[in-house]
């Protein structure tokens, strides 16, 4: 079973960018942990700070993979066409936050994206990845 | 470890209502399932329609439970009630659905409640329930 | 052919209330006068202003009665909870209203409920309900 | 006692038209079996696409008529003209549409004209003119 | 100097309809006071409930007049084609409104013509005809 | 003179909950100390969470008492039901709260049953019930 | 007969200040050919930058004269005070503008006054002021 | 292979109108020349500046031609009825403008139409009817 | 103890303007009861049509007094910079009005300085004021 | 004469993505019979998903080439950043979807690019292209 | 060359309120250094809490100084007659704001005035003072 | 002290495109004039159309620089993603636009970046770069 984690903008600065949102963990270290915890399933990471370059790897991946978690970023509340990229593809896509968007500023409470993947896991800090590898090993 | 599950409004009909979105499983016996899974977790199930009745129970377990997993219902969408009531008390509460709620209705996209709740976990079926259970119990 | 009629908040003091809205009629006086009138029809009747009972009421005679006829009262306007209850059963549901609900204040102009229902009736004093169930007298 | 039914426009196509929507049943073939129904009543049927020539027909009758059966069609959402011509005349009007209005685009949510009609019957196929007429019958 | 009058919908039933908004005078009577005040001036009256016939007659006379005195009654507030219309021809174009506009419903607050007359006079009753012929004798 | 004390939900937390904004002192104990200064008032007290049950309430007391002090707390923002029950009734109903909602999240800047109450008073802590008493008790 | 003309905010600079909206003609030589074309009428004039001063002013003579004219320039689009003012008095208060208000920016479209005079001119240029004039002296 | 072209409101004035937006070329003079280029399609051309008018035509050749190229001028961003019309007739219509209406004023940017249409062509001038025919001519 | 009572535009006509709303007292008759009243308080009285002298003086008295008992009138609903002096003294002020702002129109259910105030209080006609120092009398 | 052919983001799966709506051709495959069929104009094709790529290719052929023929895809309905572009070069640029889409999500009627570009062209499905690029043939 | 600066409400409280978002700074302290900085340059100071006067001085000035650099304070967000004022003078008006209005309430976000400026300087404390006339020194 | 200066899509157009918004000065040469001007500031200049690169470039040097002058151009209105990444750097970043984006359509009156930046400049042309870099020269 092969699973992506793709991370959108901004988010390879978690543990060095607003602490008190994002905590001080290091993503690299905390994806180690994952492969470790998910010993069984073949974990790929990919991370950019470019909308055509997530929606390039959506294309790539989104036909041989069984799902990919998907952090957008800033770009859940922006892009149309990462929304058209999640439902081209056949992988289950599951939306993740690490904060709770919906406790933050009004533009964050909306989701561009959210309506096109299988479901959506915020607030629950780096764990919300964890949860949503989880999702996926038993989704259909 | 205390956990109380919190079903809202037509919730005691899934199974039967609508099987296309809230599937064929009857709660009870998923329920049954949940407690084998979590053997270490003492898992309380309520369920009602009515909206005072679940800040009851919100504000019982609120200050001796560890966290409450809350399913409001059609609640979600227009209590400001249940909100404050979840923002007095202690406990983690972890907000769940079991369909998209992004994916169906527009009145659905608004939740008043999740700008409370620790985290917010929706569209996995009945999964989502133990998805929310998994992240209270590594909750601090 | 068994028909309910449910009644919501604030319409037990029909009579009593606003006359120059509501009109001078007592509601049970002319309850009377309507199982006279449709001799042939089992009709029930049920008044609470708890949003949740109504709910309940809903569930209890959905599955086994012919059709509902509804006046909300103000939850017409607020209730998603409602409206789920209306599309998990299986009886036909009219919604109506004593007053022309378009010609009042303009919260008043939104049903929540009305896409759900069967159809709507509204404007015809008390009568309104004899039209409801003539409505559903002949529905399939 | 004289009723006046007006249609608006496209309803000329019933019988023929999104069949789903409006059913098979051609209207004047409905309109005969509803005469018959009525057979104390004087009814008039008028159709027309002309916005206009539906005000000259509720001037034409609304002052000699008791009542007016008015299914507006696509104008019930963008007259204020219509509107005002109620409002002018002294015959009941009764709203009515074939289809549940608030089931459908959300453009067709809002009628211009029911604020100045005596109520509104939606949602029941043809038989809502039946209603309609029923509820004029009784009216004062 | 040729100065047309344009009554739109359900003006002709001034001196009938809603006496209290629209005075009890009958417009008939009021253009013959109206000729003979403005002795020197070709005025020309036309009055219909039809959309396309007032659109009909600015272009008819929009050439050749020096003004147009527009009442376009509910159209005013509905009507992209004859503002259209005003745009097109040469005449100066005045709206004119009865009653106070500004005082009334709020959709009767949105001129969708305004913008596209020369000016604008409501709330005098039938002398804002007088009015609006005074400011268009001395137009350039 | 007879005076009742509503309290809507999450109400009986006060002292418990979110002491910031509610202040540290128990309902109950405050009620002795009105019940005190008011010694020629008969001041009843009833607390629910359950919206149906506050209009219940108001129903009751709402053709007996002089007035009631209502402080609907969550339901002030969505309650149609409960402002339909205070125009209902012929009691001086006095909207209060605690804290200073205008100076809170955006949707408690609109209270729902304002416009039917005789008076609003907010943001005095638990003195806003002492000033609501007062203005009752010179209330004609 | 006393009249009152009351410009407001940069009024004070018409003749001077963008001349393609407001013409070239300068306020003060304008108001001597208005007094001598309404010999039988007494005129007074006032301009004030300030929005009180403009409401002292509707206050002083508003008990003694017969109307106001009052080109409320900027404060017509923001001033509730003045609006009040202007519901406040006896007199009959006429709004007008130069230029055609509704041709202009959107904020311009919204009269916050009108709805409290007894009519509306604009888009006339100066004689906007003579048929306002013209208006009052026929008002009953 | 029969296609009907209709035009709507102030579309008879093109060539006179607004030239810098339309052009100076007569819509007539502009027929003869796109039947040349056709010659093998039976094109029949319609203008009216009645709404229900247009009804009417698209109702009339709409179950026997094969395409409607549709100019609906004004009605285009007000019609409910038009657009209704179109959903009922079996016909394909292609909606066309002249002008490219989203560089002009923001009303404009709106069609009720669109999306009951086969597709839309705008802003090649008069050349848009000739892209609507070439579209037409090879539709399925 | 100082107090300083701040009324704003238009409230020096009450007891003469819309006595319905306002009631007959003259405020300076009730003023000098309010003295009598509260005896032990150094009360102040100022009224200004213009908001500028409203914002003088609330930081003349705002850095030595204990309270203001602002009615702002017409200007609660437009004036932020009153709500910026409000916010930048030390006095406590508590918001007055002498009507039910919530019953009447639109545009005064919006208060711009209630946030920066300590409370607010309404509907209780001229016993609105006593109630406001009252308040501040206990005020810390 | 030299045209260039863009598209946006996802539009490299058209033949595979979402079948209904796109069609089952491949796009190089189409490209193939474009040039056959505009045998004396040069086309140049690029496809990117990134939104700067666009602008680089627009900036790179708008000064040189006659025309642009633009499917933005998603970015149609969000970038600005496309739009100013569009407005910077000497090109005609064509907008052309492939679906109608304003049947389609409320959030794809609005296209932000089409303001800039000569005309729009949408609907056709494949079509799109060979209209737009006609249209450009004979543009000036 | 002569610059006038001109501070609106509440600014003669800088370095008395709100510190943290204005500074510790006296302005007129700073104007003094202000002069020093730019001894070649005429720099006059105007404060005014009353809208009008700020209007005043703006007409007086703006025929014959340079620039004026303008800090409208509240009235910033709600002047209509100071943006009126602006686009009526001759002279460059830059608008300052000490605080970065964008990160504070929304209400602070939208400037009325800003269109009519040459250009907009805020967020850098009393330093957007020297940078405004730095930008004036070079303006054309 | 190091600043780097980022434009963003279309400004490498300065020059070439729109020159009477943007004037016809080449970015590059005006760099030159700019870094002589600051010549003991080191300044560090990159365009980019990509959104993501604009990122990249603020994450590259927000660590290490003093501060950066940031004309997002389009991106300004849409980008969440570059607001993300101000915030989450130490850099002093201060916005500027060229023309006056307030004078402009209404959709770049919106900023998404301007609150996490320290302040923000419009409306000088090149000067506004001149102004960004004084104002970061003396910021703490």
């Amino acid at each position: 079973m092969k699973i992506q984690i793709i991370n959108g903008p901004n988010l390879n600065l978690i543990g060095t960018r607003e602490k008190d949102i994002y905590g001080e963990v290091d993503f690299e270290m905390f994806l180690k942990l994952l492969k470790e915890h998910f010993g069984d399933i073949h974990l790929d990471y990919f991370q950019s700070n470019i909308e055509g370059e997530i929606i390039d790897k959506i294309q790539e991946v989104g036909f041989n993979y069984k799902g990919i978690v998907l952090n957008a970023g800033g770009y859940t509340h922006t892009s149309v066409a990462i929304a058209d990229a999640i439902k081209a593809v056949k992988a289950h896509v599951v939306e993740v936050h690490i904060s709770n968007v919906f406790a933050r500023e009004d533009f964050r409470h909306v989701s561009l994206i959210a309506a096109n993947c299988m479901g959506s896991i915020s607030g629950f800090g780096l764990d919300s990845y964890r949860l949503a590898i989880e999702s996926l090993r038993v989704a259909k």
